[in-house]
């Protein structure tokens, strides 16, 4: 193994690039703006200038880098073929193919970015002591990943881990972004708790300061309010809880994870969200695969990076 | 690789033993009973006196056997540990070991039951066109099986797969044998069918031939009805396709598998189960996981002795 890689996190605004040490430190970050215009048909070259830059800055040659992760927003096949990246203007194309060719014929590894960012959490994160970890990605949306013997569970074309999308109500009416009714995410995202939020507001008389913050409020101002004693926000936190709870209880009998790993904007929420998911997950689920551990991610917005990087140097 | 290999499938009943060419054929296959009394301290015995009984009589040296598959009705870890079969009066101890000690020193692969009979189906059965399936064994209970990669995944504790006990329904009030309340199996088993189907004869009074049966109503009888066009029978397998195909939708966003195969008793209504289930599959799921194949298992009650080979020569 040599002593450097690169692990890069594409998003559709900004482009975080990591230099590790293939022992797994985060030597140095840095951010380039994602140029999407032309169909992104400059973010792979910026990359490189940047990293060809990064190389001259640091006096490190290409012959001690062992290679290049890169995650990217959307679904990505085992052999590195990007199917579509909506966020990047991206069409089909194999994207490791063509970032080694771009960079002297480099080891390019690539990966969806959710899948990406568990396998930085299992690597040096919150699920560090474990082989095999679910990461919960509670954001604007809810992303997933699963590790399977320390490796990124892919799925047949991509889709393992999209359990923001487990359809887990029936009688919802509201349609979520992926067009079906009743996802996990009308739940339990940011937008989601802040959606409960304001249906508790508009459709009960209920007492709680959320009206207060009326249509601004948001997921931390539920959760603030939470932990104050507020009756009103600790019903919106407990009925999310109990959505991604169960869901958890689905996942487990599936694939019986040592750990579930939550980050994502809503996990700062802190320890207060874990109890109010891990009792409901305990309850529901068959005793056999009851018993993972349930705790926060702590690479925060470093661990798509650091996923990158593992796809490369783990 | 050598010519032949032994894939046993222990059942609490009866031992089904199979010799195999390492190819993937079935050359003999014939049963002995389980004897599982003191704990069930012939069993390992029988078997490798009826294995060394084969071999003589066919006139095959062990030289040319690659090894010894078995299937277990209980957890298996990755590393050959049975943590307890209760049918066959077993606690924990390492069976691969313990059978390659007493069948001079053989090569032994463990794997529980129901994934041992997913890999077997993935291997020679309903799903040989695919590398990542999840089976479903709809029986007197549910059993699950999920291979990726050719592969059983086993899970932490040796818990994945175990969809049976998928929950699926908060307001369930009666028991399932696992101790919980509204486990998948209990509204799709054998078992779960006829329960559907007394509970909508006892609780409405509905025109249904399935009065006729009465208590002794088979899920075979109820498929018999529904294929004939009665419609409370058809209430009931619609019922049952519902909890069902939304479980696999709840797979299908964690796994991505690219068929799902579908077993045991219930599945003998063959392409009629099949179509009950496969809408709701597709109507609930996230598009991009939901067009995975769903096919009917076709080795039967061989489908473990097939699956215990494949861990040897696979």
């Amino acid at each position: 193994m040599k002593n450097y890689c690169f692990g890069i996190d594409v998003g559709g605004t900004t482009v975080k690039l990591g230099l590790f040490s293939t022992a797994g430190e985060l030597l140095d970050k840095w951010e380039i703006t994602t140029r999407t215009e032309n169909f992104g048909e400059n973010i792979l070259s910026d990359i490189c200038e940047a990293m060809e830059a990064k190389l001259a800055e640091k006096e490190i040659s290409l012959d001690d880098i062992e290679g290049v992760g890169i995650g990217l927003p959307g679904p990505i096949t085992n052999d590195g073929t990007v199917l579509q990246c909506v966020n990047l203007g991206w069409g089909t194309f194999n994207v490791e193919e063509k970032l080694s060719e771009m960079f002297r014929g480099i080891k390019v590894k690539a990966g969806n970015d959710a899948n990406v960012a568990a396998l930085g959490e299992a690597w040096q994160g919150g699920g560090k002591d474990y082989d095999d970890i679910v990461m919960i990605t509670l954001g604007t949306g809810v992303g997933g990943g699963v590790i399977i013997n320390g490796k990124i569970l892919t799925g047949y074309n991509g889709g393992a881990g999209e359990i923001g999308h487990m359809h887990v109500d029936d009688n919802e009416t509201d349609s979520c972004n992926c067009g079906r009714k009743g996802c996990l995410e009308q739940f339990t995202s940011a937008t989601g708790v802040v959606r409960l939020a304001k249906r508790l507001m508009n459709n009960t008389d209920k007492e709680t300061k959320m009206r207060e913050f009326g249509e601004n409020i948001t997921a931390k101002d539920v959760f603030d309010l939470a932990k104050e004693g507020d009756a009103g926000a600790n019903e919106v936190v407990e009925t999310m809880g109990t959505y991604l709870g169960t869901a958890m209880s689905h996942i487990a009998v599936v694939v019986n994870p040592q750990a579930f790993i939550i980050g994502g904007g809503v996990s700062k929420a802190g320890q207060f969200l874990i109890d109010a998911i891990k009792d409901k997950y305990r309850e529901t689920c068959f005793a056999a695969c009851g018993d993972a551990a349930v705790h926060l991610a702590t690479l925060g917005n470093d661990a798509g990076m650091y996923g990158a990087a593992a796809m490369i140097c783990k």
